[in-house]
């Protein structure tokens, strides 16, 4: 507490004691997110955001381009990164003008960039996406391949198999598994359903990168600048073993995989490394001055980690849809592997650090479901009213006192499973079961699965020894953060800033630009809020009993391992019931 | 299929060619159910229904007394069954009144009365119920302890551990475990929880015998006339150990018990067998001839399945709220103890054949709990639309393409497992499962449980060779119909009368007086529908891989002897669902 209060007090003197003479400036972050994109325009010397706006894409169902066959795919539409990157731009723009007396577009001095990953786009030649070329219009195959297209898991097992066999050294930097979600599973997916437009595509440009080469003018996908945290992360890229994987073990994926790593990159880049400046076109199109620096792009939680205050000993849980843990480690001293932990790459978060990313599949769209598909009216009319209703509804009721255990695996399971193809469950229904208790039920379920992942990283080394949440859910859902804190038994604080990932691009472009060192800024525009979730013992204690129970359940199902017993699972938790009922 | 039409044929022919002449003689049924009771005039010559009514008994929460600190209570109101008789008895007479001219109540024959049970009455020493003295007023205890309370789990879990260990001769009988819902557990409960009611309580005497002792003038708790099937069922009562449980075992759980003994009963008879005439109070409030015959009651899904037509090789499968299974075998052939079969009683069903009962505890009320919990009205603004926009939703969807299993426990496992300690289970959800495709799982569910019990009972020698299905799912619910005969592999037929449980009354109730052998009764008056579901070869295919999953994840949380592994579970359901997707 003392540190947040700390802060808050820096942060605001800074924007008290500012001299009004000084031009001030500014930088922009531009945020990619699953359904839109939005800016976020923040004064450099405080963190205040003076503009941020906010583009629904207009493709598909909001923004994904979906197959009804097939519920694994997910693709996007290029167009409407660029006509998101004009909206938003313009618009943070035109509040700052309207906030500021004086502001100019040129007090702007750096772009950063962040997006959902693995995002592939397959490009020509000139680094255009296939998908914004006539030939390709309508074809799914050719368009972006969001984060969360699946239809690649039977390449993912192939590749997690033949590199677990000839390269067990590259596969135990990604816990062991190779996921669908990522870069090479989703290539050789194209490479396998569409011939067509697999040889179309000279090269493959994640979306972070392509949007900073977008900006600066040149696309060309042989020399654009890769970021290392998409590069490391999702596309097995170390200086480690010379780069991306070597072309025995791609030719024995696909020969043609192996040509194509010719086509791709040798060298990646940390977040502060400027791509260059704003070019003319872009400058116009998005009324800023050309030249502006931009800096190399990131995915979204990584920046996010970094809005939120992210430093040596800190989780910070971006909760939204989906959550990313992140944690950094210093490269300065050793680090394990840790199985089952998606991504430790060094410099992804921040420069002279390990980044360590972990993450659960479905929290948000967890609870999305349940209330879209399984809440009826009688606690409210929309969405919003219903979550209301909900939290209110459990407001009284006791850890326990539902009898109600779920495995939070919807969406499958990122870590420490590592398995797309795992489902939901749901244990300890009667017939008086509500649908607010399930909601609970679910909101427990994310936060054990939290937990088990903040187990397994400290049992490798990487002490937690503050927990910093950030995304809507953290801001809207005091209880969901009040049960976060008695399951996980740490206290859960929140970001000031609702905009980190933005927040975090836009520190990073700063930094490209020369405004001060990416410790000093992050140190100036990062607080977390006075209000903090501290765990209830008697809660903490009753939640330990479900921990158990559900660390069954999670290894009973999720191992391939594990053998043993079950029929103690709905009497303990009718026990606990009648203790907490 | 050829015995359906000969039944109808001679059904009709009956009606066709009875010679107006002749007086017609009439039978009624009383059928008490868990919220409602109604009656059944019935011509003997054919079945033809002529008058039925309903009452709602009007106390507690649809006529169940709760008690909201515990889920576990369901009582109910004695005087609600009086009122009850004569407004359904009343009302039937009406009817027949209006639909045949010259009808008079002379020609009423014989009463019979089924009701739910174990639902026993303390009784003081004339026989009144304690809950309709006005010193027991708003006392829960004093009042019928219907069914469904589950209030002494603890106490059946005690006569099951002293019943195994020193006269596993009658547990035998019952399936090696005693229930909560069952005679013995709920009079040692009271006797644990309130020695005032338990010691004012001179006896206690099944609602399904208080009603004929009522109706024929004398309710002394030492002469009334017990039915078997009661007493057989839920009071382990049985010739072979001379009549109740004796009193060394009995005192072991209390000694109050074993003083109780002499105050309740040493016979118990067949349903055919007369208990009196119609006393002259009941007769003038009725509406009835003073002297109309009154058999031995019995419990609903007993004459439920003798109005359904059952015999030797049939199974009636009653699927309401809850599910009945009933079925019979000669007591000339030996017939073993079958395990986890809850009830094999002498006499209870069928006079000269033993009952062999077993039961899923909640069936109908798992898809209203689903309905009235978790439905939203993006189906429909009432349950009954709900329903049937959810059996619209599933009509193309192939069986496993929901990715789901369930079990089916949220009010625990009547058999095979005799567990009330156990909950429900919901697995395969992902982001994308609807509310009707849960609504399917559980269909599904509800049949694997009815296999497994077929499965269990055909292993210990009791071939099922047609199924007859009654109740109102069977009438309503064609959805379910096919699913259960997809699952079952058996064609699903279904009684033509809804009201069998008040129909079989009826039957006994004439056989009583002298009407006709039950047998012959019986083949004049019941008969199965045109309309038979048979399986479908495919979804047989794809039901038995499913079952193979069911009986694992059933295995693992019902069993305390299983041991193994459960990695495969999702897996396969998720292989299955891309088959039939």
């Amino acid at each position: 507490m003392g540190d947040v209060t700390a802060h808050y007090r820096r942060t605001f003197s800074n924007l008290l004691s500012q001299p009004r003479s000084r031009m001030k400036r500014y930088a922009l972050g531009i945020d990619y997110g699953t359904n839109s994109c939005r800016s976020l325009l923040i004064d450099l010397d405080n963190g205040a955001e003076v503009g941020s706006t906010v583009f629904n894409y207009p493709s598909g169902e909001m923004g994904i381009l979906l197959d009804p066959k097939d519920p694994h795919v997910a693709r996007q539409n290029p167009q409407d990164y660029l006509d998101g990157l004009e909206a938003v731009t313009r618009g943070a723009l035109q509040q700052a003008k309207e906030k500021i007396p004086g502001f100019e577009a040129a007090q702007v001095v750096g772009i950063g960039v962040d997006t959902t990953g693995s995002t592939p786009i397959p490009v020509n030649k000139d680094g255009t996406p296939l998908g914004l070329l006539p030939e390709f219009k309508g074809k799914l195959n050719a368009m972006v391949w969001l984060w969360k297209d699946h239809t690649g898991h039977a390449e993912a097992a192939e590749i997690t198999k033949l590199g677990n066999e000839i390269r067990p050294n590259i596969m135990a930097k990604c816990g062991g598994i190779y996921s669908s979600e990522w870069f090479w599973s989703k290539i050789l997916r194209l490479r396998r359903v569409d011939a067509q437009v697999f040889e179309a595509a000279y090269s493959f440009v994640e979306h972070c990168d392509w949007i900073p080469a977008v900006l600066t003018g040149d696309t060309n996908p042989l020399t654009l600048k890769r970021s290392v945290c998409a590069a490391g992360h999702k596309a097995m890229f170390s200086t480690e073993w010379g780069g991306l994987p070597d072309k025995e073990f791609l030719s024995k994926l696909d020969p043609k995989l192996a040509d194509l790593r010719d086509r791709l990159y040798a060298e990646a880049h940390t977040t502060d490394t400027k791509v260059g400046g704003l070019c003319a076109a872009w400058a116009a199109r998005l009324g800023l001055t050309e030249g502006t620096a931009v800096c190399v792009g990131a995915f979204d939680a990584h920046t996010g980690a970094v809005g939120a205050g992210i430093k040596e000993g800190t989780l910070v849980k971006i909760l939204g849809t989906s959550t990313c843990d992140i944690m950094v480690s210093p490269t300065s001293k050793p680090l394990a592997d840790i199985p089952g932990v998606c991504g430790i790459v060094n410099g992804s978060v921040l420069p002279g650090h390990y980044g360590i990313e972990a993450g659960q599949s479905a929290v948000g769209d967890l609870f999305l479901w349940l209330v879209n598909h399984l809440v009826p009216e009688s606690y409210g009319k929309t969405v919003g009213e219903k979550f209301v209703a909900m939290e209110k509804a459990m407001e009284g009721q006791k850890p326990g006192a539902t009898g109600l255990l779920a495995l939070d695996w919807n969406n499958g399971n990122r870590t420490i499973l590592v398995d797309v193809r795992l489902t939901g469950l749901l244990l300890g229904q009667t017939l008086h079961t509500q649908a607010h208790e399930i909601y609970r039920a679910y909101i427990e379920a994310t936060a054990f699965g939290a937990l088990t992942i903040i187990k397994r990283v400290e049992e490798y080394g990487v002490k937690i020894e503050e927990v910093i949440n950030t995304g809507g859910l953290s801001i809207k859902n005091a209880t969901l953060m009040q049960i976060y804190a008695d399951i996980i038994g740490k206290p859960m604080k929140v970001s000031q800033s609702e905009q980190t990932c933005a927040l975090g691009a836009a520190i990073f472009g700063a930094a490209a630009a020369g405004a001060g060192t990416w410790q000093d800024l992050q140190s100036k525009v990062t607080a977390v809020r006075e209000k903090v979730y501290h765990p209830i013992p008697e809660n903490v204690a009753i939640y330990a009993e479900l921990y158990t129970l559900y660390r069954t359940l999670h290894d009973a199902f999720g191992s391939a391992d594990w053998s043993g017993k079950l029929h103690h699972v709905m009497k303990q938790l009718l026990e606990i019931r009648g203790r907490q009922g």
